[in-house]
């Protein structure tokens, strides 16, 4: 490996122009050598970020930051703008507690100008910069970057379909690398694939108009196509898709020359109205395992840069292990067992499912509102669909839910998988509000296991229901605690794992592990603790919380969400229908966003922890507040 | 107006194959009649059900219901459907109080196999039931019928690039009338249009053939062009754009020619894989008003039949136009105010705003993901954006409101109309979720005004926050009333409006109008009676619960929207906290869908009216519950 010679020179945005152009690539790949080191350490986004690096040189080389403006969609490429933009020594504490976003953020750079995360996003906001830019009377250049999966969500195209009417400049830069987090599907994806292999087109427009003009009307002809409108585009050039909805495509182009790059960005901020400009390149490039593996690549913990093998190989099963393999269970148990996921099969643990039953599995791509009310479809058809799909993303069905499933009361079971604090991804990924907007939901039911025999048995639960349930779990290993408590599954049911009294612990799913300790502590002081396993968050166990309220003087309610709208909220509404008097205290996530870290300091820093936990118990009880 | 002899002979499903061919143009016309007439007593969708009259009945004589199946996008042009499937007496009650919706539900018909009411839902159903016939083995027909308005809504392009994967039949109809609710925007919307447009063409196809034919190699040529891949079939077929997706595309064809759509059905039918059916429809056919002013019968209160004038005029301005006028002063007032509306310039009132100041007026289309991104994007570059949407409408960009506005505090204002009980639309359009979903997202603040002064007075304030606001208001006509109470609206601070002692009433928005009359009964059941106005969702105005616990038993809090995550739950949260042992009394909607009618009606059934409160209170108070 060579030293980072060029790159130490790199202080701030718009250094990288000082590097010759002759001395471009061994720029990349000094920033290359760096992002594997430093991901090795720390994890993070790998594979994206090695295909982007030509791309993003190429981008700073041409505009002027801050003046300009990249809107990165996701985010998850942006690692080298932040090295470029004097954000290198961040990478020391990459997705740290308190360190370097592993997303664009305005709070750490005026080069980065909008906040992103989820999929599909930067066109909007793209298109939004551009107007501002045009009502101000600005002239710099707005750019988003999206890659082709991105592309297969739905807001990508709409924002595309209002691009075209733009009359003044803005581009967008698909970065095609023929991959979502997994391999991409759809009608998009394989009209990519046309481009990428249409030299043989390019050959066949010449022998047309070569023919036409031996011909004595050919002449004219020729003119007519080149007058005519969008819909013979394609006589002409390779993208008419983006051509026939009123785009300017110049492309395809190699994503990893940063000369042609350069100088085609530099043709498209001359056109005046929109442009894609279609870039091909290849994720993880330059690193053979994430060549080879870009999937595992896509989101990495620390490993070994010799092997690509991780650093800490996990010992115990997580809770998607756990979910993974109770659907090959299901899956044979019941022909009409469905499983859909929007683009994550390795993510939610469904390629095993996918493997043994190919024909009832399927990837719908990032495309999450299509996700859900294609499952409401399958089960209006009669079968059982589940939809494995992180917390946070899901937030994105939450009309498809509410107006397709639960209006009908659909047998759709949601596998909500990173509920609750995720920790390194930040913001954008916490999966800490979707108790609230699930529950306000008629018809829908929502349960959390306790531990990984649990997020078993309610899955088994879920798909015998008949009826929406969702069904959500914590990122990370499965607790294996409390295995002697296996009660089966009842609607709306809690289960009682202590009882004792003067004080009841109601927790919910992953917060049962630090009832516990909780618990432990507090029963150190003296006190008497009841512990119950909520189970059900939609319906909650009235009958639990009635029967905690005769002789306990404290209830305590503990979840990984909001509080607005939780588990909590709805036990103390109860308490006050029921006319219960008894003191209440709510142990939930603070109404403010978390950002990324390790989780089990960003407990601390919001109170969900057990000693935070128990110290406040001890204030109320003593103090007599609450 | 000719009788209707034939239609009522139409008793039941596939009773339409009994009409002679050669009657088929006058059932055309005795159901538009049918309509025209009925509608104009109980309003209802005009415009697109005259458009889709034949387009339907072609349907019903191809197909074989309820074995095969349609799907309604939007599901408010399937009058002709409800018609033709036994529901022609339900026509009386369309609309109304446990009558006939005006929207398909599995409830009323085995013929209706997918409820719907949003827009682009229903290629993604169409697929999950296609998939579940294969699975099952089944060899029905799956037919979804989608509008080019739904058309922009980016779900809609999620389930095509889905689709085209397919390799079974699957049918999608194009009904494209050129418009949304108002008249459509951007890319697609254009590309329909050279379609439609394309004879000349298809001509210049022609010439291009005829002139390669007489060349030495244009043989040779033209066999390449037909043996290209979906790259070059803009050669041969108009459609390229679907066809790129991999989508099998017929068209276009006169959507008021029954045979011969008939005939195209059921060449597409016997497509193996997915088929695009092109049908160019007219809005209003056959009614002239309805014709002349698309906008104004899309969804009609009763009208004169002679003269398309509404039967009962409005004489009392709605929250809507209010908003209109306040938007007018602002743009004048501030160059930074923009305004953004999803297809519905005319429903939101922006349509003077638009007149006023088009380049700060934005319609994106059914496309209300990017409608919020978009927003987010203009305020990052420094404007002050208003989203104008209807409650339900906004469920769609959840996740664009927390993802994109809220997590960076963006200062986007959004102008909720429709929020509360909505009536006659019904299940899928009440707009009674909003302050659960948004209450949940960080940075939100949530305000509803009382009457509409109060209106005018939080837009002003929203504008000037700068920071996420909702305001919501209810459809209908505006409250006057209170006109003496207008202090000026403070961030998170109620008003008071009666101050007395024993029962305090929080009422949010429209219930502040219920609470006055409920204040009177329970006067002159001799209680003393406080009122306060809550103003605000988020952040609730503590120190007016407190004050209020201080000399009141009870406390009541009366809001439009579900209890869960509502304003009543963060009243007895704070309550809770602070130590509050008062009564608590939480009015609001209970946990499930509310279908459609007369809201008078809705609310007393859901108890939601001021008898209803009255008596609920008394019980209370002397019971002793709560």
């Amino acid at each position: 490996m060579v030293g980072n010679m060029l790159l130490e020179t790199i202080e701030q945005a718009n250094d990288i122009k000082k590097i010759d152009r002759k001395d471009w690539d061994v720029l990349a790949q000094e920033i290359r050598d760096f992002l594997i080191e430093r991901i090795s350490v720390t994890g993070g986004h790998l594979g994206s970020n090695l295909g982007a690096v030509e791309l993003t040189m190429a981008l700073h080389l041409a505009l002027n930051l801050p003046e300009d403006k990249i809107i990165w969609d996701v985010g998850h490429q942006s690692y080298t703008h932040k090295i470029l933009t004097g954000r290198r020594d961040g990478f020391e504490s990459l997705r740290q507690y308190k360190g370097l976003s592993g997303f664009p953020k305005r709070k750490e750079s005026e080069c980065d100008v909008f906040d992103t995360g989820h999929s599909s996003t930067s066109i909007s906001a793209g298109l939004g910069l551009v107007k501002a830019r045009d009502i101000f009377g600005g002239k710099n250049t707005v750019i988003s970057v999206i890659g082709d999966g991105s592309l297969t969500g739905g807001m990508a195209y709409e924002a595309l379909n209002n691009a075209s009417k733009l009359e003044t400049n803005f581009i967008v830069i698909l970065n095609d690398n023929n991959m979502s987090i997994s391999e991409n599907v759809g009608g998009m994806s394989k009209y990519l694939n046309n481009i990428r292999t249409a030299t043989g087109y390019l050959d066949l427009k010449e022998d047309i108009y070569r023919a036409l003009l031996g011909t004595k009307r050919g002449g004219s002809i020729i003119a007519r196509i080149r007058r005519a409108k969008s819909s013979f585009k394609s006589l002409v050039i390779p993208g008419m898709f983006f051509e026939d909805m009123g785009i300017t495509y110049l492309g395809p182009l190699d994503g990893h020359d940063i000369g042609a790059m350069v100088k085609v960005i530099g043709e498209a901020r001359r056109v005046k109205g929109p442009v894609l400009v279609h870039v091909l390149t290849q994720k993880g490039r330059g690193y053979m395992p994430a060549e080879r593996h870009p999937a595992r690549f896509h989101g990495a913990e620390p490993f070994d840069i010799e092997t690509g093998i991780p650093s800490h190989p996990r010992t115990v099963p997580n809770y998607t292990d756990i979910f993974s393999t109770v659907m090959c269970k299901l899956g044979q148990r019941d022909e009409r067992i469905v499983a859909i996921t929007a683009a994550m099969p390795d993510g939610t643990g469904l390629k095993r499912f996918h493997n043994m039953y190919p024909d009832r599995f399927f990837d719908v791509g990032i495309a999450e509102e299509h996700a859900v009310t294609f499952a409401a479809g399958l089960a209006a058809g009669g079968l059982k669909p589940i939809v494995a799909v992180y917390s946070s993303f899901l937030q994105r069905a939450y009309d498809q839910i509410l107006h397709d499933v639960c209006l009908q009361n659909l047998p759709v079971v949601f596998a909500i998988d990173r509920a609750g604090l995720v920790g390194s991804d930040g913001e954008t990924h916490q999966g800490i509000f979707d108790f609230t907007y699930l529950s306000g939901i008629p018809n829908m039911h929502i349960c959390a296991p306790k531990n990984k025999w649990e997020l078993s048995d309610m899955i088994k639960f879920a798909v015998s229901l008949n009826a929406p349930v969702a069904v959500r779990y914590p990122r990370g290993a499965a607790y294996d605690g409390l295995e002697e408590h296996r009660a089966p599954i009842e609607l709306g049911r809690a289960e009682w794992i202590y009882r004792e009294r003067e004080i009841a612990l109601f927790a919910v799913g992953s917060m049962v592990k630090t009832a516990q300790q909780v618990r432990e502590s507090l029963k150190e002081k003296g006190y008497g603790v009841s512990l119950i396993n909520a189970r059900f968050v939609k319906p909650i166990d009235e009958e639990a919380v009635g029967d905690a309220c005769e002789n306990h003087t404290l209830i305590v309610t503990m979840e990984e969400n909001v509080s607005c709208g939780g588990y909590g909220e709805k036990v103390l509404d109860y308490m006050s229908r029921s006319g219960r008097k008894n003191r209440y205290m709510n142990v939930s996530i603070p109404d403010a966003y978390v950002e990324h870290g390790n989780v089990e300091l960003l407990k601390q820093e919001i109170g969900l922890d057990a000693e935070t936990i128990v110290r406040k118990i001890c204030e109320a009880l003593e103090g007599g507040a609450v």
